[in-house]
């Protein structure tokens, strides 16, 4: 069961307008359920994504790309996306690229589009063939199937692992009239047992042009998706797109410096941290949600690293399994991840309220109890001070379970 | 119980002329048996250390490296070791340095010789003060204790949650004479539960001038303990102290080009690597043994690099765990860590001798029974092909089980 999330009913997902989504089941594994999901977007609508850093990227990942850059350089719609459960066309060569792009020639020529204007979706297992025939045969019952209310059936259609769907709304008022953005994300860690992996589509009415979109997608990323971690894999398929459809009379937003642009990339990136903290409290095996903030490093970076560097030790995520207050794991994962001019004695942290190193050693009033108490919590939240700059970061992690090597462990089994 | 690994015999460790060791109870904590060691040598040793790369570095590792550093400059001897096990001083601040200084003090005035001549080693407890008055009280027991065959004892002493005691010899021949090598080491973990954590002490006879010593002390620590990893983490003690005592009749070794050099420097690997894997094979939890070996990168370091990437990898451990041949999470772990220039469709990958993965593809002739097969083994290698260098790298690691899990949650409660 997630931890402290309660997952969406169909009426708190607001319809996008020019968005409408269809499921339907094309039975890629033997799962009675939908496993395939067409959303379709009205023309004028533009798209930018972020996508897996991982070397060995997926075929639908590489076609994403290409398609992508196609839309910007021609100044085209994105007009559709295409996602699969169950197969995640990744270690598959070029065969797989070809049935990446047979998907979207089947979608162009259902919408009258060009295959371009299509964007392919695809997570399950890795290295096996796409079955494009059962996608393709299943995609007419997913168009008719599609509906501005869809959001909810979309969430459920793109599950793997994941314990409960995921999905968010937000509204927000530009020139006075209302905006909406909502998402969905599927995940359960970040590579999940054989399955890869994340991925999340955001949706907006909100009339954004291409050069400012491609940045909000990669600083709302950058503090959601990329700021979230269950066992610090990135899959081959991880993916991110937002589309914004321009549905709405509100002037299009140009500028960088267009005044309701923060507006509007706040409500976009609540969305996200909703969504990628989502993932976290469904991460396999977690009982704890814990949030790391970095604070006072030299550079952005500097804090990231130290908070993954914390987030990753399975010394500390066994600890909050335990609720196990033990300041030497956490010191040394500090420790580990600092830069070699970091001076420790300048270094504290806190659990919660709870001060337990002040500046490199134990903190003269930290009681065991008082650190007890905060690691009994299901939302736990440490803070370090580098006390050298001013700089900070924050991501989210979960615990680390016997469920968690239940899971991993007998997944294929 | 260790994956194949028959602990040691007290007969199968060879006395190394010029050094006793003695060990006795301090009472660190609620144990019965020894927990202090003290190791003499005689005076015209000379010593080389390899120590924790973490930020918060532990107050012995301190004093050892301006110990060092004072024998090297003055030309004077280590004429000492005390080690403690249940207390790593650790996070300790001032009051900890003054407490290992204080330590050696009391060892100098048995030994009559300097304080910089002796070298301090705790592992345990982070973040409590350590007990001197128990260890000095212990001193003079573990003096008289002191004899040439007490390294099976000496082993012993050092462990904390350790399940066998981990030592070695081996003998070589220079100059017609026989030369010797013994050590031992401790460690379950790279950083264990809240203790701290890898230590290792190797002695020998041969007569190996300063300089030579330091790196042939840098190179085999590369090669062993630094090529091992349970769990990731470095803790703020890991230390290996290498010492050369010079009783022999060869002539001394002080040139890089000697032609003695290599086989004085194969000895020593070979025990440095039977104690790494040793702490590997006792991991905690471990049920199997895997060795990585990546070969044909640019560099050194891009091939550790891959190698520790998979190694860390808790899905990757989890498969393993679960004798699952689990081709996806692989082939993901080395698309996280090679450098962004790496063609994936050259890479390839072997467990044992089965080909899985053929130039970024499923191998045409692979059969998951084959793989299988292999990963239902105590041992097993990993082996990946860069395809683009000359450069190769070896790591060993362990599995990820419910028993890592159960220690790690469970020790301090």
């Amino acid at each position: 069961m997630p931890v402290r999330y309660a997952p969406p009913t169909p009426a708190s997902l607001l319809p996008v307008p020019g968005v409408t989504l269809g499921a339907a089941a094309a039975r890629i594994k033997a799962w009675e359920r939908n496993d395939l999901l067409l959303v379709v977007c009205d023309t004028g609508t533009i798209a930018a994504g972020v996508f897996t850093q991982n070397r060995f990227r997926a075929a639908p990942v590489a076609v994403c790309r290409e398609h992508l850059k196609w839309q910007h350089t021609t100044a085209s719609s994105f007009r559709a996306l295409l996602v699969n459960a169950g197969n995640a066309n990744a270690g598959t060569g070029e065969p797989g690229l070809v049935a990446a792009r047979a998907e979207c020639i089947a979608v162009a020529r259902l919408l009258d589009c060009a295959p371009e204007e299509v964007l392919p979706f695809s997570t399950g297992v890795i290295m096996e063939s796409l079955p494009v025939e059962k996608i393709v045969a299943a995609l007419p019952a997913a168009h008719s199937a599609a509906r501005a209310d869809g959001w909810f059936d979309a969430a459920n259609a793109i599950m793997t692992t994941d314990t409960v769907p995921k999905a968010a709304s937000r509204r927000a008022i530009i020139d006075g009239l209302p905006i909406t953005v909502t998402g969905i994300c599927k995940g359960a860690g970040m590579l999940h047992p054989d399955m890869a992996t994340m991925l999340a589509f955001i949706a907006t009415d909100a009339p954004i042009a291409a050069p400012v979109l491609a940045r909000i997608a990669s600083e709302v990323a950058a503090a959601s998706f990329n700021a979230v971690t269950v066992d610090g894999d990135t899959s081959t398929n991880d993916s991110f797109v937002l589309a914004a459809t321009a549905k709405t009379n509100v002037r299009p937003i140009r500028d960088f410096a267009d005044a309701r642009l923060p507006v509007v990339r706040s409500a976009i990136e609540e969305v996200a941290v909703t969504l990628a903290q989502a993932i976290v409290r469904d991460g396999e095996g977690a009982t704890k949600f814990i949030a790391i903030k970095v604070e006072r490093g030299k550079t952005v970076e500097e804090c990231r690293r130290v908070a993954f560097g914390i987030a990753h030790s399975p010394l500390v995520k066994t600890a909050f399994f335990a609720s196990d207050p033990n300041l030497g794991r956490i010191v040394c994962a500090i420790g580990n991840h600092v830069a070699p001019d970091v001076d420790p004695d300048r270094v504290s942290f806190w659990l919660d309220g709870v001060l337990v190193v002040d500046c490199g050693g134990r903190s003269a009033g930290y009681r065991e109890e008082a650190g007890q108490r905060v690691m009994q919590q299901d939302e736990i939240t440490i803070r370090v001070d580098l006390n050298r700059g001013e700089a900070a970061a924050t991501i989210w992690t979960c615990d680390f379970s016997h469920g968690y090597v239940t899971i991993n462990a007998d997944y294929r089994s």
